[in-house]
């Protein structure tokens, strides 16, 4: 319990120090709350630059959080973050103040809400816009139980364009629920935000006619006298009338909702006048609140597409870590664009992350070419089939997580149509402090029993790019998927190959033991039969790079050739490409090997350093050499390097 | 070509033998058009009545269909069906008249549009809400290669609830492009529509004082001469004016939008009026047409539900085939009464298919533990997760191929949180005539690699009770799906088993083989030993029960017993059960076996009844005897009944 005199006595940059729980903001005034308010701001952001981590939309959400949290009553009441990026100050205010720099760090606390962290984290989330529904949920359950409570979802511009949050409303608006919807309005998904919606919000916020009625209603409310309450109703009758007539909020009322707004999301004692007000009323609720992301941090203002989420920066300046080598996304980017100077007919397609997906380079070189739907990856994969249809090469790049929302549109709209549509998966296999919401651990199984569908992972830069060239000459759908981060820092070469369909490449001859790879799969192979072979092992490596078709030839040969065969990927090991090898090789007769499938083992990883989840999951190269060695060392069927060591320790101690 | 007085000269019956494409149908009156769409009302009912399939949708679009296709000129004009169920007059009209009593059927016409079946369907589909998204693709596609025609999607007011609807509304309007989408409002999805955007239009229909002003305009317009177009767009633009203050229209306003309607759908100079009155306008518009289902059957009339989608039936009465045994539907459908019954915290939720998954009978006994949430498959499954973090118990019951659509949110929603929701996936397997959209080949795939997930599949309807008796008790998410269609006719046991997770049973023992299998898969299995019995072969059939977890242990123990193991399943073989028992055996060392899996093969399988199906991908038993013996007789490592008779006629050849 904090008591407002100490947290005064102990100097205003203290108060966060006071603030154990929600409970503890009750008793501040809305000017300590704005000094809480910089408080949070200087903590988060000397923090997130050194964690990395989702700065602007945490900026813009302090005061927002801060309203909330006193006005409601979490746990009890439930409060509902849509993406979650936007919920550190929430955390920091709901008793993980102390473990905040922990954040997004292996062991450490999550940067998305998770069950398991915290009871004033109702919702697990990581993916945009589920948050309607979720509260419909909890309102939903609140009413059978007859229980009392309030439910709130907080839902960002970006968010409402996916679909699910438009089912979202049109449920809770005609279900008469009490259920409140906190629009944060900052005119953002990652990219600035697209689409008729988001020009709708714009035509609320920057009406003047509606804006001039709206503060002369505020200017005569405020001049009242206390208890005027009749006539504090008649007017804001009046403004609920006009309302509808100028202008804005009519598409929510169409939907069911009372709609309050726009307010200023940075203006902590109008955001706690206009809570406290429909804290007391009923039914579905729409607050529109009006911020800024980066808000109070010049740099995250100036540029919050950089400052969304970023790894760790200097905070004077900005300036993130030099990386050694190229993303494999900015890689893709620029081949992109230099096939589309050839070939009119490609065009690109992102869900809200051009920056993200390295179709920025594509944005900039054929701006009319180059399509961005907003958080709505159904739409964008069956708008791509519509455009193949048409004679065009769509290229639809979205982060293999979030491919998982458009699952139905892949295999209704583009494979049994067998349209020409590539599909190009950034973020493939585990992608590190995001955790288990991002991780991409199910395209290759997800993907691979699609007819018609190819499906490729590149082992490096260079064959992306040729996978890229193939996939756009291909007459049918192609999808192909590459880790996140750098590159393997090659030299690029200027020209492209095409890759035959379902070949792959011998990398390295062995006799004891074959690695069959996809994707980072290959270069995980490639250390252990490094250092296998320092031990006297010997181990070939296979690039497969089809998971469909796989190479069944190569296969059936891999497994006839040697006693042992290994398959290396950043993928789940059920129903993956791993999955595929022992489909072919279950069917084989008279086959005498081993064969183990190494990948993402079968349950949700956690999220941390890249680094610290592969050693978790016993994919790092020493946990890899330890269990081929365990495999291959067990049975006396290949004179293993550990038989030789042991040899010679026993020569060596013999002497 | 037709002549009309030719059409005439034939007598009224004959004017649909005349229309061969939409370009006949351009020199026909009003009057004759209206004549035209009792014909063609008469030809859809007599023969749909015969081949079964989607009666009442297309009875509400006759009228409709004409004017469309009197107005734009198909193919040309891109003509963007959603869902595609009421295409069958677009079909009769397209040159399919004399093939449509094939409809449905093996190697007949489809039951929905498809690109390969003609050029006149733009684009696949089958399942809701994807139109305007495609179109918009059309459209986008159109306007790069600067090309003029119109591109027109026709949606129906149940698809707009979908999420991608939105999303394609929402890109589209902000699109500025030239798009019609045509709102086909009957009242209905498959039940009747839900949601605020429902109750949204029917203000719009309903509100007396903006009709009144419509109809007066309407009126003024008609007593206007020809040539006053001045005073036409004077009025038209009152018109216009009023219906953004008055009521309709303003939600798809402000999405970027131009309103008009709502017009008489069955009216059909009215209709060519305002489609030959938009034509000439440009940017994204949308029309809204009123229409009843079922139209001009009454039968079809007062039971729109019943005629949306049926087998074969007497026109008169209207009654259908007699089943000889309950389908899984409805058993299903009442257990889960039984079980809600005594346990309140029991919950259903469907997506718009109350009577297709068998929801009904909770609705009818407990409204207010039922939830149907319109074509929202993605909210469905997040709002359930919302309810099962509250303490209920939701049972989610979606057709295995819509499940598709909510892919993501059964990942991230539900297995990543570990919340104990219930998937009741209907129609999993082939489905038979409503083919490749609609088949549910590959859930036991995509489901199998999702941690947390139980996946069940029972082998006949006493199994599928204690499945979901099981499912409702367990601590975790659980997953089971059932074929379409008719039941095993077994009596019912009254009471409910648990069933051990991951624990298969023994069904037959066999000395010579082993068939493992689930679902629908047991039955092959059981069909196919019993062939093989009376011929000498003696394999065992093991209900394997569970998808995910495997029954590990059993899995082993088969392949060290006998020389030949097979798997049975109604899903792809890619992926899916037999690729799960696949893994295991190919990390077995040491094994001698000879290992199939039977299942669906890896492509998209067409329409046509089920046995016509099964016979085409050699699941059907005489192929499945067929396709065993010819491997087990193969090798000679058993006595097969093949060989006793070859010797059997040997000896009576040498007699």
């Amino acid at each position: 319990m904090m008591d407002r005199s100490d947290a005064q006595g102990e100097g205003s940059a203290d108060l966060l120090k006071t603030i154990n729980s929600p409970d503890d903001l009750k008793r501040l005034s809305a000017e300590q709350l704005e000094e809480l308010a910089q408080e949070i701001r200087e903590f988060v952001i000397s923090t997130v630059s050194l964690t990395g981590g989702h700065l602007a939309p945490c900026l813009g959400v302090v005061e927002l959080t801060l309203a909330i949290h006193s006005t409601f009553s979490a746990p009890e009441d439930r409060i509902v973050w849509d993406v979650g990026h936007q919920a550190y100050v929430h955390k920091i205010l709901t008793g993980r103040r102390e473990r905040f720099s922990t954040l997004r760090q292996y062991g450490g606390i999550s940067g998305f809400p998770r069950i398991s962290e915290s009871e004033y984290d109702t919702f697990g989330v990581g993916h945009a816009s589920t948050a309607i529904s979720a509260a419909l949920g909890f309102a939903t359950a609140r009413d059978l139980k007859d229980e009392r409570r309030h439910v709130v979802a907080v839902v960002g511009d970006g968010a409402l364009t996916g679909g699910i949050a438009f089912e979202g409303l049109n449920n809770a608006g005609a279900s008469r629920r009490n259920l409140i919807v906190v629009l944060n309005d900052n005119r953002m998904s990652i990219s600035p935000n697209v689409g008729a919606l988001s020009n709708y919000l714009t035509q609320i916020i920057t009406n003047p006619l509606y804006n001039r009625i709206k503060n002369d209603l505020w200017a005569l409310t405020g001049k009242l006298p206390r208890g005027a309450s009749k006539v504090r109703r008649i007017i804001h009758r009046i403004e609920e009338s006009l309302k509808g007539l100028v202008v804005p909020g009519s598409l929510f009322e169409r939907l069911g909702f009372r709609y309050f707004g726009p307010v200023d999301g940075h203006h902590i004692s109008r955001l706690l006048n206009i809570f406290r007000e429909i804290r007391k009323l009923n039914g579905p609720i729409l607050v529109h609140v009006v911020t800024k992301k980066g808000k109070g941090y010049p740099l995250a203002e100036k540029n919050a597409t950089k400052f969304h989420g970023l790894g760790s920066f200097c905070r004077e300046t900005g300036t993130t870590a030099i990386k050694r080598a190229p993303s494999y996304t900015e890689i893709f980017g620029k081949a992109l664009v230099e096939l589309a100077e050839k070939d009119e007919r490609i065009v690109g397609i992102t869900a809200a992350m051009a920056d993200g997906t390295g179709l920025v380079h594509l944005e900039k070189r054929f701006p009319d070419r180059f399509f961005d739907v907003g958080i709505a990856e159904p739409h964008a994969v069956t708008f791509a089939a519509g455009l193949a249809l048409e004679g065009f090469r769509p290229v639809v790049a979205i982060y293999s997580t979030f491919l998982q929302r458009a699952f139905d549109q892949v295999i209704h709209d583009v494979a049994l149509q067998n349209l020409p549509v590539v599909f190009a998966l950034d973020r493939g296999g585990l992608v590190g402090e995001d955790g288990p919401t991002h991780h991409g651990c199910f395209d290759l199984s997800y993907l691979r029993f699609i007819p018609n569908l190819v499906v490729m992972v590149p082992k490096d830069e260079n064959e992306l790019r040729d996978m890229l060239f193939t996939a756009l000459k291909h007459d049918g759908p192609v999808a192909f998927r590459y880790p996140r981060g750098e590159s393997m820092g090659l030299p690029l070469r200027k020209t492209f190959r095409t890759i035959p369909i379902g070949k792959s490449e011998t990398i390295i001859e062995g006799k004891d033991a074959l690695f069959l790879g996809v994707g980072d799969g290959v270069d995980m192979a490639m250390r252990t039969a490094g250092r296998l072979a320092m031990k006297g092992i010997s181990a070939g490596v296979i690039n497969a790079r089809f998971v469909r078709p796989i190479d069944r030839e190569m296969v059936e040969s891999a497994a006839r050739s040697v006693p042992y065969l290994f398959t290396f990927e950043n993928n789940t090991v059920i129903g993956g490409f791993g999955s595929g090898v022992g489909e072919i090789l279950s069917e084989m007769q008279g086959l005498r090997i081993t064969f183990r499938r190494l990948g993402i083992p079968d349950r949700f990883v956690a999220h941390g350093s890249k680094q610290d989840l592969f050693r978790d999951i016993e994919l790092d190269v020493d946990s890899l050499v330890r269990r081929v060695e365990d495999i291959i060392g067990g049975d006396g069927r290949v004179n293993t390097g550990r038989q030789k060591i042991r040899s010679k320790r026993k020569k060596q101690d013999s002497r």
